[in-house]
C-alpha cells in the first residue's frame, strides 16, 4: 500500500495561518517544486534566480514586477506572471497595501536568490 | 538583452476562451513543469502517472478524487491536492455540474496516465 496523506489544502485557511511579511510558507510539494503562499508589502530587493523560473499568482491587492529594462508587470487577484530563470526582477507593492501571492518555484529556490538581504528566509516553514 | 514576453495571465480570461471539456489547456510553463485550465464533467478514466506528481486546483464546482482504497477527497473552489506519482485516481464530478479547475503537472504528462482512452488528448493546446 501506498502512503497517501489525504490533506486537502484550503488556500485561504493557509494563508490566515501566518501573518509575518517576506516569509514564504510552504503549503504543498509536487515534481520538486513548492506551492507557497506570501504576505508582502514594500519593496523586496533586487534579485534573480540563475536556474529556477518562478510564479506569481495573486490573490489580494496589487503585485509589481519591476524589471531591469525598466519595465514593469502589475497583477491583480487572479493573475499570474513567470518570471524566467536568470531574469532580474523586484516584487513590490503599493505603499500601505499588504499583498498575498502563491509562488510556485523549485525546492532548491531561496526567495532573494543569490542576493543576500536581511529579508533572506533561509529555510521556509511549511504551514 | 533578454527576451522577456510581458505577458501576464488572467486566470478567468483564460477559461473563458474555451469550452470543450477534459481537454486541458496550458496557460504557463516554468521549470519543466506546465500550468493547464481543464472543464470537466462526469466521470474521468481511472488512470496513474507513475513518475509525476499531479496538483489539482478547484475554481469552480466540486471535484471528487476517487482512489482504489474507496477513499474520496472532495474540493472545492480555493482548495488544492497533490495526487502523487504512482496513485491511481479518479477526476469525477457531481451529476450534471461542471468543474474548473488548474492542473500542473510536468510537461510530459498525459493526462489520462498510460491509460489510453477516447478522453486521451494527445497534445495539449496553448491558449
Amino acid at each position: 500500500m501506498y502512503y497517501l496523506p489525504r490533506m486537502k489544502v484550503n488556500i485561504e485557511e493557509k494563508f490566515s495561518l501566518f501573518t509575518d511579511q517576506w516569509s514564504p510558507k510552504i503549503i504543498a510539494e509536487l515534481n520538486g517544486q513548492q506551492l507557497k503562499l506570501a504576505k508582502i508589502q514594500g519593496d523586496f530587493v533586487w534579485h534573480d534566480h540563475a536556474n529556477e523560473d518562478e510564479l506569481f499568482l495573486v490573490y489580494r491587492g496589487t503585485l509589481f514586477l519591476d524589471f531591469r529594462d525598466g519595465s514593469t508587470v502589475s497583477l491583480e487577484p487572479g493573475e499570474c506572471y513567470v518570471v524566467p530563470k536568470g531574469v532580474e526582477h523586484r516584487p513590490r507593492t503599493k505603499d500601505g497595501e499588504e499583498v498575498w501571492l502563491m509562488l510556485m518555484e523549485p525546492a532548491e529556490t531561496k526567495h532573494t536568490g543569490d542576493v543576500k538581504s536581511e529579508l533572506t528566509v533561509e529555510v521556509c516553514e511549511r504551514i
